[in-house]
């Protein structure tokens, strides 16, 4: 127990650590490709090789640290997350999920431990997607399910992604990216720990909770276009105001996530045109995003809200236009890793406590190869992607003792 | 009647023409002190001279032209509007109010007539306050209420108003601009002819309006703080979404004022932080503006939004702050000018329909003077502030007609 609390302060100390490499001076900003990412990467493989692990850097620029199991033929056990970051990031998003499985393969190694399947540590170069404005390109290329169109993608410098890679160290070659390194068969799975980003563990007081499903997510832009005039001038039962149609419309989508078990439901953006406070708002335009663990639950639901935004639109004489900008289906979670999971939070006394993420992860992108499960860790006050992103020392020691408790239970089941 | 008909074709003609003077190639944009304003005015008078009037350009850039009476001590009638415009503006919106009692004038120029009083037709340089963010310079100056402070506000270019003066061949002297021109016992009363800028008198069809009032107008901001969060992780239970208050105070406004007869309360302005697709909304910031014709309703329905802000924020967890920015009291028109007018109405066999005026005019100025008036003339759709801003010249022609009465009917009671 003491060294596995030993094991968590080093996991705390690694994550401050790397949160000095930053673009940004006041705070922590690492991009996919950037020297401070290189960095990062580079520090992350010194720590894998000190845990007796072989490292190597893929055509994309994930460092993966590979330990080996008792024979050469033995499958192996996937487990990572991303050391890329948003923009004025906290410190835990991701990294956490690349070093707690790293602690566990430092204690096999301190014991000289061999398991009847191998690991492998997966630090991906890009999740967030905050360079190029796409998602998932480290655990995509590990997949074999990048596509080779976004190459030519620019970032805001003008630097194209195929160059970035060049520059990484990588190679931008659609062939090696777009073929997964793995046959299905070799792999036992997929494990992936990350800070809930939510509320709902603090909320009951628990150190860590096992993920059900990734909830699938539907993202549409709504217009509601009406009539501008005076704000003077034009009576009320003469406006066609389409900020009071966009209101309406945000409570019913309110209303609706509200009734409906699960599901959440967010208008993020609005712009209002002409936007002067004497003129009545002619045009709005707002994004909506849902999402639920049901992708039946979640196609009804889109459904209905448009039909309701339709019906708004028609009763007030605005004209309501609705686009589809995005339809994610729901990433279930192996039913045979979680059990395994839940069977060492019993083993921790810990309630177990079920929940779907409605963030998406990179084990969306490698259920595309293997199956995957999900760790969630409390952070405090659900807050994420932000320098306030928070994670108690004791948190992540049971993180630690959750993965250890796998891996054994991962032997006992024959590897 | 001929003339009459002729007398309207060159009021158009003259719209079309001063709409040329422009800051913009693509669009009509004619601000305080400009170029365009400066050319503007000096055609508008030599159209004064060739109507038999005095011509001068006061200290802050108005242009007056003065049709003398019988005697030298008659008492002087003012008409009057703004020269200036908003950026990509109308052709109507001020002008017409020079230019038809211009119209007016040039008859009785031609017939020969003096009348038992002065006529004095005033293109004010300043309404509409593009330039320096403050509205009615030119008929504030001429009402010797204005304000010597913003001689010192800076223009987007950092000129000072007070340099601007002077480059207009004004002067920026306090003493001078603070003092009223007349003694109001020297006047008759001001009556200002202006497009009705709303939807009503199309509605009713009719051509012409008399103007009750100018409505009181109050504006606020309120500040909407709840918290930011994750789209996809924060259930709706535990939500404290600032968009979602902010939707239902909207609508708590759109109800109370269709509810109170006269009342227009507008949310013209909003803007949402972070403002991401997938964050929760956790601050908004609205603008209301709320105009009634009853100082005691408006002030009655002020206190009730106030309170109805506060309670959403209360239930939401939401923080609303309420800020005042503007309280102007309502202006009544002249009961005995606008009888005139109403007579004036009613002789040209056309209905008499009274509205209060929901848009701030020179009126409200030259309110603090002496008695005001006001007619307005039908525009099409309620459209104003935009390049689609159309008047019909049956209607400009039925105006003439108007004022072309109340001189006469001032003339009946004695001047």
């Amino acid at each position: 127990m003491k060294m596995l609390d030993a094991a968590a302060r080093t996991v705390m100390e690694r994550c401050d650590l790397l949160a000095r490499y930053s673009e940004d001076a006041d705070c922590l900003t690492r991009r996919y490709a950037t020297v401070p990412l290189r960095q990062a990467n580079d520090v992350v493989a010194s720590w894998m090789l000190a845990a007796g692990m072989t490292v190597h850097h893929d055509y994309i620029g994930n460092v993966i640290g590979r330990y080996e199991g008792q024979a050469s033929n033995a499958r192996t056990m996937l487990f990572g997350s991303h050391l890329d970051t948003v923009c004025a990031a906290g410190k835990y998003d991701g990294i956490l999920g690349v070093l707690v499985p790293l602690a566990c393969v430092e204690r096999l190694h301190k014991q000289g431990r061999r398991l009847p399947f191998a690991i492998e540590v997966l630090g991906f170069a890009d999740e967030e997607g905050v360079r190029y404005h796409t998602a998932y390109l480290g655990s995509r290329a590990v997949a074999g399910t990048f596509d080779p169109a976004i190459l030519r993608y620019l970032d805001d410098d003008g630097i194209s992604m195929a160059d970035a890679i060049r520059s990484f160290g990588g190679q931008p070659d659609p062939a090696l990216l777009q073929t997964a390194r793995w046959r299905p068969e070799a792999l036992l799975g997929y494990c992936e720990v990350h800070i809930e980003q939510g509320p709902v563990l603090e909320a009951h007081d628990l150190p860590i909770g096992v993920v059900s499903s990734i909830s699938g997510q539907h993202r549409y832009m709504l217009h509601f276009s009406g009539q501008a005039g005076h704000a003077g001038t034009v009576p009320m039962a003469m406006r066609h105001d389409a900020l009071c149609a966009a209101s309406e419309y945000i409570l019913a989508v309110e209303a609706l996530a509200c009734q409906t078990s699960g599901l959440v439901a967010t208008v993020g953006k609005l712009r209002v045109s002409p936007g002067a406070s004497n003129v009545i708002p002619g045009y709005v335009s707002a994004s909506l995003d849902v999402r639920h663990q049901d992708d039946e639950v979640l196609a009804r639901v889109s459904t209905e809200l448009r039909q309701q935004a339709l019906r708004i639109g028609r009763e007030r004489g605005v004209t309501v236009d609705w686009h589809a900008v995005q339809q994610n289906k729901t990433v279930p979670c192996s039913p045979y890793l979680s059990s395994l999971v839940r069977r060492a939070i019993e083993e921790e006394s810990i309630p177990v406590y079920s929940l779907a993420s409605g963030a998406g992860h990179d084990a969306v992108a490698m259920s595309d190869l293997t199956e995957v499960a999900m760790l969630f860790v409390r952070c405090k006050g659900g807050i994420s992607h932000h320098a306030d992103e928070s994670v108690r020392t004791e948190d992540v020691a049971v993180s630690i003792r959750i993965v250890d408790r796998l891996l054994d239970h991962l032997c006992s089941m024959g590897g």
